[in-house]
């Protein structure tokens, strides 16, 4: 099902990544899930690639942020990804596996160790600070650069179900849907 | 509660618009609901600034979008607003009320047309044209620029009763609560 070369929207997403590459930002996208008290929540979360050759999306997160009991409560989560040089948008709603440091499967441990160390050292130190949203401490972090996954540390992969491509420079709008392993599509009004 | 001046988060929102104002998408936000299935949506929306001398936010939205449906349902929402330029972020939650045509208060209807008259003759004319995610019809809109609101048109009144902000330059994050009547703030880790 997941298989990359056949999925259209991959591709759209894939040019537009490349057409907009100029700007840092391209790589952020907005992470919505729903909380435990039924409310809805927001963020911006770094696209970290593709995992392998399939459609499923790579985010990194610190397992003391808000997002993860989120998606403990509902593994639901909708992307809106808007690129602002080619004024493109995709929303993109899916299912979130959350691997951190406790998974039994050592193929997803070593994804998130891959993950890992595919990050910058900066990156990386924010996962041995003090969790993100309590009150201020002078605790300094330290990080020794071989060292494997910070405890804190997890890999969160995305698996589209349904993406909704929107160019407002084309007003074109089509609706990607996926079922029994296969994705169709939809021109629709925008 | 919602008096303009006290509010130490709409400064600082104020000074990002000023300081990100050279680019366009600097008035794009990802409005975050909850739909009918419990699962989240997410989808950019434009900013069209604070209701009068308060600290609600407007957007206008097409009561045909998924967006009306999901907010009938829960009218809770989060916004997530980054700006590029000067790499922060508000998370913005609270509680939406939608002002469509068929509003029982003067008043509202009022705040409705004038968001509609304020907005441009391309903004609107989306609002006559076939309804969003259909299949493509080739009919096409007409519009009368001096006639009022188009039945699909509608007012949302977002009332922020959280924020989240981050400076990723300055690592600063701090949250803002409201309760009885008051703004606080606390300096939380990023």
């Amino acid at each position: 099902m997941s298989s990359s070369v056949g999925t259209p929207w991959k591709q759209l997403l894939l040019c537009s990544i490349q057409a907009n590459s100029r700007l840092n930002h391209s790589s952020y996208l907005q992470l919505a899930t729903v909380s435990a008290n039924d409310r809805p929540s927001n963020r911006t979360v770094v696209f970290r690639g593709f995992m392998d050759d399939t459609d499923k999306i790579l985010i990194h997160s610190d397992i003391r942020t808000r997002k993860i009991d989120d998606l403990k409560h509902s593994p639901f989560a909708e992307i809106c990804w808007y690129f602002s040089d080619t004024w493109e948008q995709f929303r993109i709603s899916g299912r979130v596996e959350v691997i951190d440091g406790t998974n039994t499967d050592p193929s997803k441990l070593e994804q998130r160790a891959s993950s890992w160390f595919a990050s910058s050292l900066k990156s990386r130190l924010q996962y041995t600070s003090p969790a993100p949203g309590i009150p201020l401490s002078s605790q300094q972090p330290l990080l020794d650069d071989r060292a494997g996954p910070a405890p804190a540390f997890c890999l969160l992969v995305f698996d589209p179900h349904e993406v909704d491509y929107l160019n407002l420079k084309s007003s074109k709008r089509v609706m990607f849907s996926s079922g029994s392993n296969i994705w169709t599509s939809e021109e629709v009004s925008p």
